[in-house]
């Protein structure tokens, strides 16, 4: 049964998932695309061939426009709350933009929204998707239990992408590159420990605010039970990066492209097992496999994919997962946390976890 | 003119110096290794192939030894500003091993005796006088003005070494992981930076010290004018990794055996200069060049060749150079305020320079 799919707005990363729905027609359909104008909407359709869907107005007209069973919601982030309240009572399906909220009031009004209306509730972390991720998880059980993560997502913004997108607004996405690029990078490190919350969270010091507090470059120290660490690196003002490294009690794992493949159909990750030094410490010694996973689709289709099972098991009468929406929630209140130490002098800020 | 070199004690690192000592016999050649005991001082020279060499018994008969004209200082730290003085004070050229000092009265002291005594004053970072340095330092001018670096060098040491080894000892190398393999990362960023000393200074939250006080696992950010900034770890409680990367304002440089290559006589590091999104953000494209120099002698060797070529400018009369001991005692000044810092609950030090 193909997944009807409405679209709320025409961002830019709409159009990326536009492509990946109609790469799996089989799996889900877009019926309807909704924007402030419905010439806007038309224009999205067409630009993106979307032969099934019909323009409307307003975003109101895609929850309610008929058969549509999930929605995408690439909205700024402080619409996000509104929409999802509306869409689960609604009964439909969400995959929402990153990051999910701004405040952890609306976290937490977001995550019961979906779980009152027994709604599957995805955020639009397309590299946990990749099959590569499912490989890297059985490397992690390689390498021996996690004992410090490193990450960083960082690119050099233009000057008008600093001036105007609205990724660095704070009547937009306030979070900026905490809540964009950092996103992945505290995913990525949640990810390595299991999904386990850190203990406590400090911003590190140096972090760049624009003059409206928007973080355009912040880094931070996690720290979790038993003396494990990570330490992360978002920024919009450091030429391009985009590396995740785990460190186990028996080896590492790195990547260099963990957020987005350098390849649509194949993507490699490394794993080391006995670096280190050799012959009279005269020489590094490294003992590392290379591992590639070929993927039949793009990691967003995966995304697509997992989304529209994770629906069947809803139309059978289950449960709507309550993983997602938890580790969603998880990485939210991270980011907020490591804002909030930025913004008291980079202090060490316990972790309250809220399960 | 070969250079005739004495070796005070038989420290393991002096195994490594004298096979390259041995490598290039028409520059330097070790003629007096001083133990507390003789018949030590000649097993060493035996074990190392030393035939030119003598065994003492003290380090006082290395610096008296007839003809020698320089010492090889692989004493532990807390020893160093005594025997450097004694040795400056004899006209005796000094490589001195790192961490070069504890406190920072003994750098300045180190120093002065070096500069009084117009010795030539070496600390013992091997990876400087890498061609592949000089091949980076070329680099750096193509990837633009350094914006951010991280380093980490860290080794999951036995519970022997953790247990035993003088680099974990309050007599004995106090400064532990952060003399020892901190010293790499932070000489690099400095080195990256062209040696401008930092504005200000601030070790990480979770940081680890052992029940003396000495420092297992440290890492720390260090800020310089402009907005530029730094990050690193150095541990012995993680598995092994050795890597230096760069961000300058128009590519990437890094690499990741910047302390010892993986090979004895070739060298590479990768440079990236137009790595970003691309295809409508559904791929990273790399526009990346691994670039491999070849070096004659190993790095350790090169060291000494050109500690022998700064002594020919004392022997016709010139002033010992002031760059090698000036960057030495930058590197421990800025661990010495990383632990500062981290004794003060992570506290963000300004970093007070004095040239």
């Amino acid at each position: 049964m193909v997944l009807k799919v409405g679209i709320l707005g025409g961002a830019n990363i709409a159009n990326k998932i536009s492509r990946a729905i109609n790469s799996i027609p089989d799996v889900a359909q877009v019926v309807v695309v909704g924007s402030r104008e419905a010439s806007k909407a038309a224009a999205f359709i067409e630009r993106n061939k979307l032969v099934h869907a019909s323009p409307v107005a307003g975003y109101d007209a895609v929850l309610d426009f008929p058969g549509v069973e999930a929605v995408y919601i690439p909205l700024p982030t402080a619409l996000h709350v509104e929409w999802v309240q509306k869409a689960a009572s609604k009964g439909l399906h969400i995959v929402l933009e990153k990051p999910i909220a701004i405040e952890d009031e609306h976290v937490d009004a977001i995550v019961k929204a979906a779980a009152d209306a027994n709604v599957v509730l995805f955020d639009g972390t397309m590299w946990m998707h990749h099959p590569r991720t499912a490989a890297m998880e059985a490397a992690l059980q390689e390498i021996g239990p996690v004992w410090d993560v490193d990450s960083a997502f960082t690119f050099k913004g233009s000057a008008d992408f600093l001036e105007n997108n609205v990724r660095v607004k704070a009547d937009g996405d306030p979070l900026g590159a905490l809540g964009d690029v950092g996103w992945y990078c505290v995913r990525a490190i949640l990810w390595a420990y299991d999904f386990t919350p850190p203990t406590h969270v400090a911003a590190h010091h140096g972090a760049l605010f624009n003059e409206a507090g928007v973080p355009l470059n912040i880094a931070a120290t996690l720290l979790f039970p038993g003396g494990r660490k990570a330490r992360f690196l978002a920024a919009f003002d450091t030429v391009f990066t985009s590396k995740l490294e785990v460190y186990g009690d028996r080896g590492s794992l790195r990547l260099r492209d963990f957020v987005i493949p350098t390849a649509e159909h194949e993507a490699s990750f490394v794993v080391a097992t006995a670096n280190g030094l050799a012959d009279g410490d005269t020489r590094i010694a490294t003992v590392e496999e290379t591992r590639t996973v070929r993927n039949a689709v793009t990691q967003e289709a995966a995304l697509w994919q997992r989304f529209a099972r994770e629906i069947e098991v809803v139309r059978a009468g289950g449960r709507a997962p309550e993983y997602w929406p938890r580790i969603a929630a998880l990485t939210e209140r991270v980011l907020s946390a490591v804002l909030a130490s930025a913004r008291q002098g980079c202090a060490l800020l316990p972790f309250e976890h809220r399960a």
